[in-house]
């Protein structure tokens, strides 16, 4: 018997049908003896419904008043899905009770549509569980300071889940899903892509920040502050599946190093094409040069990934970064109209056709040589290397975008992936 | 400079471009220095949406818990469109702010689907308007005390409104809808109808209850126990007519019976076919008899509303009485099988086939005889009267459902509602 939380997401609320399997999937977990809490996503389609009305009627949402509008809004979606949900499971015979993030609370500060979740209230869920009731909570949204409704942005139902079962110390937070776990590559570039039983908090975190989609960063980044077990699991096995199988199925993210069951120096390959290089050469190689280009950056709100200084020749360097796609156009003017003439650097250069494609992996901290054999691999299929970035446990390198399959399945054979668990 | 509630239904709601026709109507009101609260409905057709998927879920949601949910489902269409409109404001340069019943808050009991107002906070409500800001309130809901969220029940945004306006004293609520204002009775029966300019709150109240479908007999009773000046004016006509002459459209529901303009001792002619009419033949004319019949009608959640008991003949009496006809054979088969048997009654008739016509007036309370000229002018038309019901400004009769329109213009042309209004 434990205290568990599921999350379903937008799929998965779908429909009439698909809310009753939902209903009827959860109410087999709490005929077993579980204390159920449950985060659901709008029915899919349904935010970007309410979205585009809003739009209709005001274009440019964006200063705080019509932003708070904006998730006035937005929030119905999971409003209507967490009643839905409530009245299916009372209709399995299973009593439950649905909560909106301002009954809990969930409180969250007034950045209005992008929130941060700063506490949730554990006593009604306490009081509703020890009442033999399942306990339904709408994901995404929650309440500020000044009682205004506020939404956590796009995915924010995963966080919601893992900040529920956070505030109830769960013992473990089911992420139901479209992909039936964590895979050491993208299936689609490398058919031999295995799925991994078992990751660790810190390798899912640079996974999901390096471009795999499985679940948003800020979920896996507060299972890490408040150590929630996670596990990643396909939504698509009927709802009748064995619990002690469905239990044991998908990826979980863990904190226990020594329980890590597979030895492999690499877990996985992460790899995007949503970022652009850009180059300032020539610059004067003097002490606040990085602040001085990537403030003008930081300014114009645009992300920095891979930063990289060159050693100087002459008192003059080459100063490299990578920035979101989108912004490219952006940041190539920014630099040539200001920050250019001001620095009297000689020239700008930029490459929107790049990806990064990283190895990611926990045993990296104990193995030397882990970033030679990458290099490597790639030289070895003749790809060449213009950026580096290093961490403890991730090596991520900038490359020509037109080798990024090539250099993912040259990387997962290298580091044994393609071969079966031990 | 006034202070000033409008309510919209979900026709005046029903698309963004009729929300951006709503928003610039209000500007116009704001602009001309009034202090604006709006309350509308959800757009039209979006309860109904949500309570088919709620039914296609648990189709028999009777108990609280259940009832519960549905409440909290069907309260976010005005949660929607209480956003939208806020954005539609902003977008016309008027700084505007949205609130859920709950953030207000809109205290009511915890009658799930059919909650009652105990009390309306106007504190939130007045910052706002001290800001310069139009503040737009969701009708139809409130939260209870124990922080779930409630509905008022069909047609409860006019009681929202109502409410809203008597909390912060408004000087008028303006209620917008499909027809231009009160008749003398249904222009689609009698083409000479005439709308009143002013119609007294009780007598509108009898209207109501009677079956004119203009405003919900309960918004209707808090503006007479708050005294709320409330005016029933068309939603269609263009946004930009001037503001002084839409001031005084529609017709008015007033207080103060002096100022009554139009002299006539009748105002309005009301009438439904929505009742059946049974009778219990030989009952036993003794104590308790009333109780023992309707007793056991009120136990099976029966409304009654005529009620005619005869005088007895050698101990025994006939007791007739009508219902809605939706419940007509239910109570039909109850007196038949229960209550018949237990009285030692001889006999139980029915009829569904019957309507009830009543005339209205406040002008009755100081005029004798205005019943009598009724009943002529309906025995003029051989029109037989099979039960009567009055009251201090009203006189009802029950006929034969075929003469319905016969009557209802024979009596508004015996009490002069034809010719123009003095």
């Amino acid at each position: 018997m434990a205290l568990i939380v599921h999350k379903y997401g937008g799929t998965s609320m779908g429909s009439t049908e698909r809310i009753r399997n939902v209903a009827k999937r959860v109410a087999k977990w709490a005929r077993a003896g579980h204390r159920m809490v449950v985060v659901p996503s709008a029915m899919s389609g349904e935010t970007n419904r309410l979205l585009g009305l809003a739009k209709e009627l005001l274009p440019d949402a964006h200063d705080p008043a019509a932003q708070r509008e904006l998730d006035m809004i937005a929030s119905t979606g999971e409003q209507v899905s967490v009643g839905l949900l409530a009245l299916a499971l009372q209709a399995e015979g299973q009593p439950a009770v649905s909560y909106a993030g301002w009954q809990v609370p969930v409180k969250t500060n007034s950045a209005y549509t992008k929130a941060r979740i700063e506490s949730i209230d554990d006593a009604r869920i306490n009081a509703d569980l020890d009442a033999g009731r399942v306990v339904i909570i709408t994901g995404f949204q929650g309440i500020d300071s000044l009682g205004h409704i506020t939404t956590l942005g796009r995915g924010g139902s995963d966080t919601s889940a893992v900040a529920v079962a956070a505030a109830i110390k769960a013992d473990e937070c089911l992420i139901y899903t479209d992909v039936d776990g964590v895979y050491t590559t993208d299936p689609r570039v490398v058919p031999e892509a295995r799925r991994l039983q078992t990751i660790s908090f810190e390798e899912m975190l640079e996974m999901a920040s390096l471009g795999s989609k499985v679940l948003q960063i800020r979920s896996v980044e507060f299972a890490g502050k408040y150590r929630v077990p996670l596990r990643v699991l396909s939504s698509f096995t009927p709802w009748d599946i064995d619990l002690a199988e469905e239990a044991k199925s998908g990826t979980l993210i863990t904190f226990e190093e020594d329980e890590k069951m597979e030895k492999a120096v690499v877990s996985g390959i992460a790899f995007n094409r949503d970022e652009a290089k850009v180059t300032i050469l020539g610059v004067p190689d003097k002490p606040g040069i990085a602040y001085q280009i990537l403030g003008a950056v930081a300014e114009a709100n645009i992300d920095v990934d891979v930063i990289i200084q060159n050693v100087s020749h002459d008192g003059r360097t080459d100063f490299s970064f990578t920035v979101p796609r989108a912004d490219y156009k952006r940041v190539m003017e920014l630099l040539e109209t200001k920050v250019q003439p001001e620095l009297g650097a000689s020239k700008v250069m930029g490459d929107a056709k790049i990806c990064k494609v990283s190895i990611v992996g926990i045993g990296m901290k104990s193995h030397v040589g882990v970033a030679a054999k990458m290099f490597r691999a790639l030289s070895e299929d003749g790809i060449n290397i213009q950026m580096i970035s290093t961490s403890e446990i991730k090596t991520s390198v900038v490359i020509d975008e037109k080798y990024m399959e090539l250099a993912v399945r040259a990387l997962h054979r290298a580091f044994d992936l393609d071969a079966p668990s031990a």
